[in-house]
């Protein structure tokens, strides 16, 4: 069985989601259905989840609030027009939102429930929709689907426990549709995951029922294997391991939330990403491993990112002090700095960092500490470091990727600041100066992909 | 003014001091000679330390010891008779060696006494030869010089307050004739430095006394730009920076005691390595910065080194936790190990260490704590790893030597395990498999140096 997610911009509105039940008329595999909240459906559009929290702050601080409510159930109702519904589920919406305010729990489970509104109605109309088709399609509720979680508004995980109870929804015949982004807590209290968390809840659902695959449905064909903004139409990429994703949404690649995929990394579930306004496109599949043809590009991907900095110690005989490096991270830990590589010389080392974390004071606490701490003969910070990442499996086998790349940063006469690879050998990492990524990005491309 | 230090085969016997005499007649400005011990004449022959070493050894477990006496007297009556001076030094030193037998010091100290017998006994014969050839030269004991050590018998530092002491030579007029490898502690006790430690005299003197150059002289003509034993006569070395000079000899690359040179360094004072055996080649300059001419090679040397290993940790989402690296290189330090670098992907992290610091318990026990204290999803280690390490500051400006390095690689078929650039920009290294070596190392040298 497959599990299919489906993200806002699939859900915006009534067109939408006529091919979203196509997608899922033409495949007796979707079993299992997750939905965002309906998503901006024109560039200025505001979200469903947007409108919720307005209508949420007005109440909080006891304004009207009859027009942020209106907004909400008039972004319903055209849907449901639209699609031939009756409109019991609108009034319901009120109904359900009233009695949230008028409930007797802490304002803050009060705004967690009406965040929630939003992938509810929509799992409801959805089924009901499907139903008017004449599939068989029922609505369930998380808590119904067995998502217990912890105890964190905006940020709850997901307990063992509920898998096993998951489990038991492959024993549904027909459709199940069921709201993303929420769960319960084990004493029933409504909770939500963080912002985009209907790709948690899939995820979440797709190990729990073993699923053969997990399918994204987003609004673009697939994952490209460099910026479209810095390179014109690149190719897409047809296959990515986790490892792959991983290496690649770090640096500036936004697949999706690396954390909401952990369940079905665990769980070795293949992912599929696919466009619901283009559903014939094959999309990108994300997978546990995969067998590297010889002779094929070694490389799957290139991405960049700015805003690094630097921090480099020198200290002669630096090596002979046994705990120096982990000093030095001490260091950077006690200001709350987490670092992303450390390239050393036999005398020196590097820390390098995003540079957002350090601002001038921590700068001057942390090189004061230094100096005092580690007495180096010198201590200095460069910022205005970018990051470029080529990614690949097969990388590891093949002979020569690291020439290939750095006979492309030559050509595009880019000085090369810092490499790194080394340890899982799926990456090689170059560190350049910011104002060079562009041309940096374009040679390597073109080196590694025409 | 000068401060020459003779090594072991430069003293040997006769005819190599009479080379010794010829260097520092030739030259006005050699005014403060520094000396080791007769050392080995021939392959087979014992050096003079090695025999004090002997002597000790008997005298200590109450042997007879009159035949390892009798092979030092013998040792330096030779080369007192071959330069026609008068024996008195001769019985000096077997009433010496008597007397600190006969001292109430405790054993250690009189080993330490004693060996410190053959560069003090050279420096008399040597300055009493000088004076008969009408040179101005005296002996000066290292207490008068001025050398305060720590009470670290074997493993002696120098006392801050002795540079001004020190610096006082100057005022001296003729040649001083300083014996090497041992000083005294601020109560009058006898200390030697660590084995070889007549670098670390010469080099704390020609700091002390602030001079212009440091000639260390040894039996080979300069440095070499690559391990003669993989490339066959390769190119010499004319300058070197410090910091060139140590990301050289780490790897293999045994210029001298990267320790000895640190008084020198910390002072600026620039370094010469000259062939006593051939005074008239210029050798190798060791200084704090050089110019870099343009379109000159980047790169001043290539050193390779085997017997590491390393240590490979992965996790999803590692870079999330804070403290991660730091916990993992605190389990390392816990076990006593040091590193040499550490690698890391985005979710993974390797550390390179020397192998022969991981014996099989201490594998055993370091990735038992990592699995317990770190949750990684993988973790192993991989023996067999060898370093090159390519090193010249001109690679910091110079675009293209990480192509070059690269290409040569490929070139001989030599996969990369592992990059590291970045730290200094000093230096380019790279982790290949043991077996590559000489091809990677002949391959690079062609590339850099023809």
């Amino acid at each position: 069985m497959k599990v299919a997610k489906f993200g806002g911009s699939s859900v915006a509105d009534a067109e939408q989601l006529e091919k979203v039940a196509r997608i899922i008329q033409s495949d007796k595999e979707r079993r299992i259905i997750v939905v965002s909240a309906p998503g901006k459906r024109f560039a200025n559009d505001v979200k469903v989840t947007d409108l919720l929290i307005n209508l949420g702050e007005s109440y909080k601080e006891n304004r009207q609030y009859e027009r942020e409510l209106s907004l909400v159930v008039e972004r319903f109702r055209s849907i449901v027009t639209d699609l031939n519904l009756s409109d019991q589920v609108i009034d319901k919406i009120e109904t359900e939102i009233k009695n949230i305010f008028a409930s007797s729990e802490a304002i803050y489970s009060k705004l967690e429930a009406l965040k929630a509104v939003g992938e509810d109605t929509l799992a409801q109309i959805l089924s009901e929709y499907l139903t008017s088709l004449g599939m068989n399609a029922r609505y369930l509720n998380p808590k119904d689907a067995g998502l217990i979680l912890s105890d964190q508004p905006g940020g709850a995980q997901i307990l063992e426990e509920s898998f096993d109870k998951i489990y038991r929804l492959r024993e549904y015949d027909g459709i199940l549709v069921i709201p993303g982004f929420f769960g319960y807590t084990s004493t029933g209290k409504l909770v939500t995951f963080s912002r985009g968390g209907s790709d948690i809840t899939g995820s979440i659902i797709a190990a729990g029922v073993k699923a053969n695959l997990y399918e994204n449905f987003t609004d673009v064909d697939s994952v490209y294997c460099v910026n479209p903004t810095i390179v014109n139409n690149p190719k897409e990429i047809a296959t990515l391991t986790y490892k792959e994703m991983r290496e690649l949404s770090y640096a500036g690649f936004s697949v999706f939330h690396a954390e909401a995929l952990i369940p079905a990394v665990r769980a070795e579930i293949p992912v599929c990403i696919k466009n619901t306004n283009n559903p014939n496109c094959p999309g990108t599949m994300i997978v546990a491993k995969k067998e590297i043809q010889t002779g094929e590009n070694p490389v799957v991907g290139i991405a960049s990112d700015e805003g690094f900095m630097s921090l480099y110690i020198s200290k002669y005989l630096m090596n002979r002090e046994i705990g120096f490096g982990r000093r030095l991270l001490h260091i950077l830990e006690d200001e709350g700095i987490s670092y992303e590589h450390t390239p050393s010389g036999i005398d020196d080392m590097s820390v390098i960092m995003r540079a957002n974390q350090m601002d001038e004071r921590k700068e001057r606490n942390v090189i004061k500490r230094i100096k005092a701490e580690l007495k180096p003969d010198q201590v200095h910070v460069a910022r205005g470091l970018a990051l470029i990442m080529i990614v690949g499996e097969g990388m590891q086998r093949q002979i020569g990727t690291a020439y290939i790349a750095t006979k492309a940063l030559k050509d595009a006469n880019v000085n090369i600041e810092m490499i790194n690879q080394g340890s899982s050998e799926v990456s090689l990492m170059f560190g350049i100066k910011e104002e060079a990524v562009n041309a940096a990005v374009k040679s390597l491309y073109q080196a590694f992909f025409e």
